[in-house]
């Protein structure tokens, strides 16, 4: 199947290689845009596209947003505070509302896991999953994906290494899905109590020992620690969690000499990465959001760019 | 006096019927961009709209915001929680500001009665009445006839019945003002504690009972009941509401066979609508929402097209 | 150094007066396109520009959004509510993020004295200061001296008299700066809570008299009292302040006869300024509303326009 095909992206498990590599090789030109190297393009002139988050963010929703507009798209936000969901209105009649205004598109961002996928059997709109509980964020999977193939040319068979609450990442999610498809060996990092019980069922190896699992690896993408969650836990707590799992000069020498050091942000330096790393220039956190601008770009041109009536659905 | 002569469209209690059906008239071919039929098109480029909701609303804004981005008119958003309402300032104060920052039209929502209107007296900048307290809400009710007479052909003589919270509807009044015009025998229905004591003066015959309401009516509007309202009330509570006032398939077999069941959303179901009917291929909930959208681009494109200098004043 | 040259608009201290000039002469045209005199242009089309307030503001910010907009820039609101901030992020990398997204200019507010300062330096994107604190609002002060210049032909040598609590007063401080470059005669009026202690120092005669402050001066220029902050003051009371520095006829009577009237809005009628001159011919409120979106245009336009190679930084 083809990306353009397709109605939604609701998840990087359902995406075929090559799909993923159209988004990838999209992006590129997007990128150009971006970087002002080549001129603004309407593109996407008469598409509108609507932004839906049920809980807040800044990045996310501006790099769709920007996005959008980089392509000349009309773009509307909905922020959760300010929509019906406070009148106790169904969330399949809001979108079902949202998409006879006219809208081609919907980003949705929302806490409960499946919740895109449960709006997409109700509606027509097109839908991209911006985040789903802990389930899947593709874009930044992605935007992920794209920088890694931009610096290292391939994504083929690499060592990865994922470090942080694996249990509760739908960013860990989406990377272990899209990267499996590159025959990529995949390493999860976490204390225990982070880490999913059956984990292995998703094709990826558990490691307790950060020392371990940093072995001989291509990439490291380093999970932010949600220090809302950790101030309550028994175990590890933020200082346990720091000293045990901080991303540092020290640990990383046991990488690879070229290694890649990812972040989707925002970054909590001194607990999940150390400043030194975070701007050193094996550090490709900037890089990302810009290419995430760029995939988003691309992911909206695919789907809104031709007529309404080459949707598979 | 036309439409594109008036400053402000405050209530549908001061237009004429020709300048109601010019509006519905100008609604068709806007319905064509929505639905992407016609290209979008610049009519609008150049003028700049502001939303000013002191009341929180997702569709009403976003209708609004959407109609004028397909005009390709400049759209601001300001909202309540954001504005100098925090700081003080007075309300003639703040829509004069936002009139010399060159806006051609405001969009206004505000929870008191009258508001608008004290604005109009004040400002120069032209005003469309988003709903204003329990007095009207001309947009809603101007796409509920759109919506009668796409699929009626007319809405001459008919028999309409708009049920629910009458007393603290401002739909409820901009329907009745709207459709008497064009000779509708219009019945309201409500429990005797949410019906306004002298609304006979509207023209408008009382129903406590819905069987009655119903018999042989062409569409029945119904009201969003205000839960929050309804939980503190003696009489009706919620559940005796739902018992005495839903409509389910059961209450509109008294109307007549080809009856159109609209409701302005978001809906209730259970409450005031049963599911089954909201549904079903008699109501239009959907077909109103795309409707809102193009009647808000009629009156953008007839108050804004000309140049400052054809309003009346 | 011309203003195009420079990568950020921090203040008025660092500003020349020749740059000071060109703005005020930039903004000219600007205005026309806010009259509608003269027709919107693409100036800035493939440009995008980000507002990020740490702090609550309507005018400054849909300024700046509408400024943005009349010159067809791409605009993205970034409120502080929504931000990262919540998440713990530090201020550099979230402003690094919107860097990196391809935003070519950043209008910020901030609630700490020196903010936009720290973050220009530590990232490329340019930024306009939209208020630090208690240290400057350069826009602010730009769009006073436009309004002044308009009416009086010039800004030399005249003798302007600001009232209100200078102390905590960013408005005051960047009106101090700008003015002094012109030679004019600058007194400060405010109760002695009120008033810096070491303000002989900026170059300005301070005044506990408001009726020997404003003998024979060109422009008044009111501050707005802070409401929150006198209703937990000792001294002066809001009641207090108003029967001593409100601006009324009477006060007025020993200013020149064709006195001007700022203030910065949202008035405080009855307070600072009593609503009879508010209202009056010689106030200018609305005109500076008017002219601040001019002065917003053409700092875009001077530091926008060019290619991003032309940055000093």
């Amino acid at each position: 199947m083809k990306l353009e095909q397709r109605k939604d992206l609701l998840g990087l498990r359902e995406l075929s290689k090559e799909e993923i590599e159209s988004i990838i090789d999209t992006a590129v030109p997007m990128k150009d845009i971006i970087k002002r190297d080549i001129k603004k393009v309407p593109t996407l002139r008469g598409k509108a596209l609507i932004t839906v988050f049920y809980e807040n963010s800044t990045r996310t929703r501006t790099s769709f947003e920007i996005a959008g507009k980089y392509l000349s798209a009309d773009t509307v936000n909905l922020g959760v505070s300010s929509s019906s969901v406070q009148k106790g209105e169904s969330l399949r009649d809001t979108i079902k509302t949202l998409e006879v205004m006219g809208f081609d598109l919907m980003v949705m961002r929302h806490a409960m896991s499946g919740t895109p996928h449960y709006v997409s059997k109700n509606t027509n709109i097109r839908i991209i999953n911006a985040g789903d509980g802990a389930n899947e964020h593709p874009t930044q999977a992605l935007l992920d994906m794209y920088t890694i193939k931009e610096k290292k040319g391939t994504l083929e068979g690499l060592k990865v290494a994922i470090i942080g609450d694996i249990l509760h990442s739908r960013v860990a999610r989406s990377n272990i899905y899209g990267l499996s498809k590159f025959g990529c060996e995949i390493r999860v990092v976490a204390p225990s109590t982070l880490m999913p019980k059956e984990v292995e069922k998703l094709g990826v190896k558990p490691y307790y020992s950060l020392d371990e699992a940093l072995e001989g690896v291509d990439v490291v993408n380093i999970l932010r620690l949600q220090k809302e969650r950790q101030q309550q836990a028994l175990f590890p707590t933020l200082d346990e969690y720091a000293s045990l799992y901080i991303i540092n000069e020290d640990k990383l020498s046991r990488a690879k000499e070229d290694v890649l050091v990812l972040h989707p942000g925002p970054m909590n330096r001194g607990i999940e990465i150390s400043s030194r790393i975070a701007d050193s220039t094996q550090a490709l956190i900037n890089e990302q959001v810009t290419n995430g601008v760029a995939v988003r770009m691309a992911l909206l041109f695919l789907m809104m760019g031709g007529s309404r009536n080459e949707i598979a659905n």
